[in-house]
C-alpha cells in the first residue's frame, strides 16, 4: 500500500484546492449542476467510463483494472445546504445562503483524489472500482435511492464510504458493525377544530388545547411503548397556530420527526402515533389529517466488512485509533446502498485539537481539518485495494 | 298572623327539646326506625291522619282545616350523617359514629312544633296542610322519589320547605327563582389496562400514566365545552392503583362527580366524559368500564311561589333580612317535589354570630343556633296560611 | 315623547343615509379622519358646541337646553373593522380590507339624527345633552380612557348607551344590571428554551412540549380555581413554534385572553397564569417571558339607571320586548364611563326574522335592520329626556 | 476438567435432591434460618471453614487447595419469595405464600454440589475457593452489602456468579460485558394538596388534578432529557388517592421506580424527578414530600473476566451456545461484589424446549429445567479452576 500512500501524499494540495474549490461554489440538494459538471470532467481527463445524470445528478465513473476481478463501489456525496456561511476561511462559499457546512465537499475531494491515484495504478489492480458522486444526500427522498434505480450498483459486489466528523479527533476513525445511523422518518398531522372567538370556548373545538394533549400523549411512545433496550426519537420541529390572541384557532399543526434503529420499532412508532392521534382527535371530536412518511431507512454495516475495514484501517499512516462508533440518532442515504450490496460506512476524523471550538455539522461555523480528506482516501483506497485483492492470493 | 307567631313562641321549649331529642339519637339514611315511629307518634297524638312507612320510612301526616280549601304541603326530612361528632353540647349524638351535622333534626323539631300550633288553628285553616316528613335524604336515590310515588304529593297543591344554614346569620332568610341547588351526578370509570414489571413498560399498557392523562383531559370540559355562563363542576375524588412501587398498574379506577343546573349542561358533560373517556382509551388501546350515574336533579324554585314566600317573610318577626340566595352546587331532594308540584325551598338562617366559628354542613363540630327552628317555623308557617288565604278574600 | 318620535319617524330616511355613507366609508380603530370630520361638520350644522380631537380622535358636541337641569352623555362609536366585507349590499364598504361588521356605523347615525330631533325641541329641554362621539372602540386600549381623560365627562350625571345586536330581533331591547360585558385581558408567554437537532433532544428544552404542559395546565384554572358560580373564559389564541420538522423549537410563544366579570376572579386569574407558568417553566428548567395586559374592564350597569331605562322603554313605540340581557363575555370600553358616572348600556335588538340567517358581529356578512336605527334613538332620546325631567315636577 | 465434570454428573441426583429440599422449605429475605443452617451444615461435613452470619445471615464458607495461589469467590443466592406457589410439581413449597420463584433453590443447589466436587479435588487446587451462600438477594438493602461489610470479600481475586433464567433454553449460556443488569431506585412523592367538598373546587388544591399533570410529566424524562442511546424506565407503581367519590382529595400519594445502567443517566433522572415534582407543586401552589432511595446498583460485568468465562463455556459439556446476553432492567445485587472486585455474572440457560411454557420468573408458575443445575456447577467450576491455574503454568 506504500504506493497508494505516497501517491495520495504527492496530491494533497490538489485535493485541498479541489475542497476548497467546491466550497466556494456549493449548490443544494436536487439542484446541482456545476458541482456534477466539474466532477466528470474529473473523471473524464482521466479516462474513465463517465455516466452522468446518473438517478437525476449524479455521476458514476468506473476505472477498470488491467486484471479481472470484483467490483468495489466507493461513495462521495457532493450537494451543500440552505445555510448562510459565518466563518472566516478564505475560501468562503460565494453563494448566498448556501454552504457546504456538513463537509460533502471533502467527501467529493477525497474521491476525486483517491481516483486519481487509483487510475494511475490501474496496472496492479485486480478488478473495478465504481466511484459513486452521489448527488441530494441532505434532502429526502434523497439521491441514492434513484441512483440505484438508475443502476448505479449494477455489478458492484461490495461498497464503502466514509462521512468526515468535525466532533472526531483527526487521526481517529470510527466503525461499527450493524445499525449505526438511524432511519428517519416524519409525520405531519393537522387537527382541524372549529375556530372562533376566545370568549366563547363552549361554540369552538379548541385546536391549540387538543394540540397541547397530543404534545404530551406523544411522549408516552418513548416513555412506556418502546422497549427501554431500543433506542428510538419522537420529536416534534412545528407546533403552528396563529391567530389574534382573543380568537381560537380553527386548526393546528404538528410535524416532527422519528428516529429509529430497527423496522420493528419504527412500524411500532408508527402505528402509536396513528392511533394516539386517532384517540385524542375522538375525545374532542374532531377531523385531523395524519401523514407518516418514511425517510432514510437506519443505515445498516455488514457486519464481516465492518471489520475488514476497522482491521485494515489500524495500519493505515495518519491513523491513530480505529474504535467503535457511537451509534447515532441522524440519518444518511447510504443506507440505500446497504441494502443491496455489502458494505460499511464509517467516520473519518476532521477535528483539529488545536482549535478552540469545533462547531458541528450543519452549524454556519463548521469546518473540517483539511489533512482528513488524505487521511480518508487512504483508509478508502486500501479497502478497496485489499477487497480486490481478498482472498486471491 | 299574630296568633301563629305568639303560638309558636310559646312552645320553643318544646320544639328545642324535640330537636334534642332528635340529635342525641341520630339515625341514618335508610335505616330510620326510632325517628319515623316518634314523628308518627307525635301527630297521631294531635290526631291528625298518618301514614308511615311511605316511599319506605317516610311518614305523611295531614290536617284538615274546618274550612274546604287547596292543599299545602310542608316537608322536613329527618336522616343523620356517618359522623363522629366533635361538639361538646350537652345533648351530643349517643349513637357512636351517627351524627346530625346537617341540621335535619332541627327541620323535624321545626315541623313538628308548627304541626301543633297549625293544629290549634284548625278552625280558622281554609284547607289541609300535608306534613311530609322525609326520610333519607342524604343518600341518593334518597327518599324523596320513593314517597312521591307512593303518594306523598296526591293532592297537594303547593309544597314549602327550608334548610337550616350555619353559614346564615341567624334572622337572615334567603330565597331565589329558578335553579337553587344543582343536580349531583356520579361518574365511575375503570382503566382495564395490563399490568406488568415496571421495568418493562413495553410489555405493559400503563393504567396509571392512561388514568392521568384522563384526568387532565377531564378539565377540558369544564373550561371549554361548557359556556362560561353556566356554572358547571367536574371533580374526581378517587383515583385508586394501588401497586407495589415497582409494579405496573393492570387496572386504575376513578370515581368522581358532576354538578350542574341544567339539564343541557348535565347532558353535555355526561357525553363529553364518555366521549374523553372512549378516545383516551382507544389512544392508549385499552378497555374501560364506563358508568354515569344521574343522583338528584336540580332543585329549581318556581318564580311566583318563591316571591310569595320572599315577600311575606319580610315582615315575619325575628326575620331582620330576606336575600337572594347564591346558587349552590351541593344537591338536595326536594328537587323532585318541585318537578310535581309549584313551590320553593329557601334557607334560613341558623349562625350564631357570636360563635368565634360556625362549622359547615357535615363537620364533626356543626352547630346551630337553635333560635332558627322558630323563625323557620313562623316562616312556614305564615306561607301555608297565606297560601290558603290567597285570592280567597 | 310624541314630538320625539315623530320627528324621529320623520327624519328615518336621514338617520338611513347617514348609516349607509359611513357604511361604504369606514376607517381602522384609531385611523378615522374624515368620520370625526363628517360628525363635527353635522353638529356644527345644528349649531352645537362641538370639540374635535378628544383624547385623540373622538368629537364631543353638547346642547344646551333652554331651562337649566342636569346633563346626560348618550354615546355612539364610530371605528370600523379590519374585515374585508362579504354582503351584495348596495351601500357596500369602498375601502378594501376595512368594513363596518359591528354596527358603529348605526350607532353614529343613529346619535346623529337624535341630535338633530333633540336640538329642535331644545326649548323644552331641561338641561344639558353631551353626545360623544368615540373613535376607536373596537382596539385597546379603546379612544373611552383617553376621551375621558380629555375631559368628555365633564359636568355629565349620567351616560347611556346601547348596541345595536345582530342576533337580538328587532323590536327587542335587553337590559341587566350590574356586569353586562366582560373584562377582556391579554397574556403573552415567551418559553424560551433550547433548540437542537430533533434526534438529540437531550440536548435541548423542548419548548414546544414544555408549551404542551403549559396549555393543559392552564385548564385547570376555570376548572379548578375560579368559583363555578363565576364565568371566566381562559383562552389561548395563538401557539407559534414554527421549525424545520427535524429541528426541537428554540423558543415557543402563545397568546391568549382571559375574560372576567368582576376584579375578584380577574386578579386570581392573573395570578394563576403567573404561578403556573413559572411552576411549568422551573419544572422544565427554561427561562420564559410573562405579560399580563389588562384591557377594557367589565361593563358594570348602574342598577337604578338599568331599571329606569327598562322601564321607559317598554312603551316606546317599536318596542315590543323589553327582556332581561344575557351577560356577554366580549368586551366593550363603554366601562370606563361607567365607572365615572352612573349609566347603563343596553342591547338594541336588530336582527330581521324575515332574514334566512343572521350573521354575528365581526363576520364578513354582518348585516342589521335599519329599523333599528329609529327605535335605538327613540329609547336613548326617551331616556335623556326623561332624566332630565325626573323628580323635577 | 473431566475430572470435575465427571463427579457433578455423578452427584446429579444430589444436586437436585438438595434443590428439591429447599424449594419445599423457602424463606422470605432476611427472615432465612433453616436455609442458612442447612448449607452450614452442609459444608461443615465436608471439612471447610465456616462463618455464619455474615453481614446477618449470609454463610461464607472456604475450600483451601494444597497449593498456594490466589482466590476465587463463588456466589448463590438463597432467600424466597413471598408469592404462593401455583405449580404441581411433588416438591411444591410447604409454606403458605412463600415459594422459590426465582430460582435461588437452584443455585444454592449448585454451588452445594459444585463446593463437594472441588472439595474432592482439594489435592490439585492451586488457590483457595471461597463459597459464598447470599440471603436476602430479593428485598433491598440486600444481603450483599452487608456480607462484604462482614468481609465475605477479604482476600478475594475474583468473584463469579450466575442465574439459571426460566426464559433462556437449557444448554445457552449468555455473558455481557459492561453493564448488564439495571440499577434498581425507588422514588415515592406525596402531593399535600388541600381537600374539600367536590362541589367547590375553587376551595380545595386538588391532589388527583396535580397527579395527573405529574405522572404526565414524568414521562418527558425519558422522552426528552434522557440521551435516546442510553436506556432508562421510570416507572410509577403506585398512585393512591381514596375518597368518597364527592369528595375532593386532601392528598396523592405516587411511588414509582427508575432503571439505570449508568450513574450519569441515573443521577440525571434523580435531579429531574426532583424538579419536575417541585415544579408542578408550585404550578399549583402546594406541598409535597419527595423521596429518592438508591437500590442496587447496575450489575457491571468486567471485560476481562467476563470474556475469560465466556470463552471456557464453550467447551463445556451440556453447553450449546454461548451468546452475548441483552441488558436486563431488572437488578440484582451481585452488583456489589463487582464494585469490590474484577468478576462477571452470567445467565445459564434452564428452560425446558418441551414445555408448552415457561413461565417468567416471579411467576406463581415458575419452574426451571433441573439439568441445568449441572450445567451451571460446571461452567462456574471450570471458571474456578482456570482461574486459579491461570498464566502460572
Amino acid at each position: 500500500m506504500e504506493e497508494l500512500y505516497d501517491r495520495l501524499e504527492d496530491i494533497t494540495d490538489e485535493i485541498i484546492a479541489i475542497r476548497r474549490h467546491l466550497h466556494m461554489n456549493p449548490e443544494l440538494s436536487f439542484e446541482e449542476v456545476d458541482t456534477p459538471n466539474y466532477i466528470a470532467a474529473y473523471h473524464e481527463k482521466l479516462g474513465h467510463e463517465v455516466r452522468t445524470g446518473v438517478g437525476g445528478r449524479g455521476v458514476v465513473a468506473t476505472l477498470r483494472g488491467n486484471k479481472k476481478g470484483r467490483t468495489v463501489a466507493l461513495r462521495a456525496d457532493f450537494d451543500a445546504l440552505p445555510i448562510q456561511e459565518e466563518t472566516n476561511v478564505p475560501f468562503k462559499s460565494k453563494v448566498d445562503g448556501v454552504m457546504h457546512a456538513c463537509g460533502h465537499d471533502g467527501h467529493t475531494a477525497t474521491l476525486l483524489g483517491l481516483a486519481k491515484v487509483l487510475n494511475s495504478m490501474q496496472e496492479e489492480l485486480e478488478g473495478t472500482v465504481v466511484f459513486i458522486h452521489q448527488h441530494a444526500e441532505e434532502l429526502p427522498p434523497g439521491g441514492a435511492i434513484a441512483m440505484i434505480e438508475d443502476g448505479c450498483l449494477d455489478g458492484v459486489d461490495v461498497i464503502f464510504g466514509t462521512h468526515l466528523q468535525s466532533q472526531l479527533p483527526l487521526g481517529e476513525i470510527s466503525c461499527r458493525s450493524g445499525p449505526l445511523m438511524a432511519a428517519v422518518d416524519r409525520f405531519d398531522i393537522k387537527i382541524q377544530g372549529k375556530g372562533g372567538h376566545g370568549a366563547q370556548p363552549h361554540e369552538t373545538k379548541d385546536s391549540i388545547v387538543i394540540g397541547g394533549q397530543l404534545i404530551e400523549s406523544l411522549q408516552q411512545i418513548v416513555s412506556r411503548r418502546v422497549n427501554p433496550l431500543d433506542s428510538a426519537v419522537v420529536s416534534i420541529g412545528t407546533f403552528e397556530a396563529k391567530n389574534p390572541f382573543n380568537i381560537i384557532a380553527d386548526s393546528a399543526t404538528l410535524s416532527g420527526t422519528v428516529r429509529t434503529f430497527n423496522e420493528r420499532v419504527q412500524n411500532l412508532i408508527e402505528n402509536e402515533i396513528a392511533r394516539i392521534t386517532k384517540g385524542i382527535c375522538l375525545a374532542s371530536d374532531v377531523d385531523y389529517v395524519y401523514r407518516y412518511t418514511k425517510g432514510y431507512p437506519a443505515t445498516v454495516n455488514h457486519s464481516e466488512e465492518t471489520k475488514f475495514v476497522s482491521e485494515l484501517a489500524k495500519s493505515v499512516p495518519g491513523v491513530r485509533i480505529v474504535k467503535k462508533a457511537e451509534q447515532q440518532m441522524v440519518g444518511e442515504d447510504f443506507s440505500y446502498y446497504l441494502r443491496q450490496v455489502k458494505g460499511t460506512f464509517f467516520f473519518t476524523g476532521a477535528r483539529n485539537l488545536k482549535w478552540d471550538e469545533s462547531y458541528p455539522h450543519h452549524h454556519p461555523k463548521f469546518d473540517i481539518d483539511e489533512r482528513a480528506l488524505v487521511i480518508a482516501a487512504k483508509v478508502l483506497g486500501k479497502a478497496a485495494i485489499s477487497y480486490l485483492q481478498k482472498d486471491r492470493h
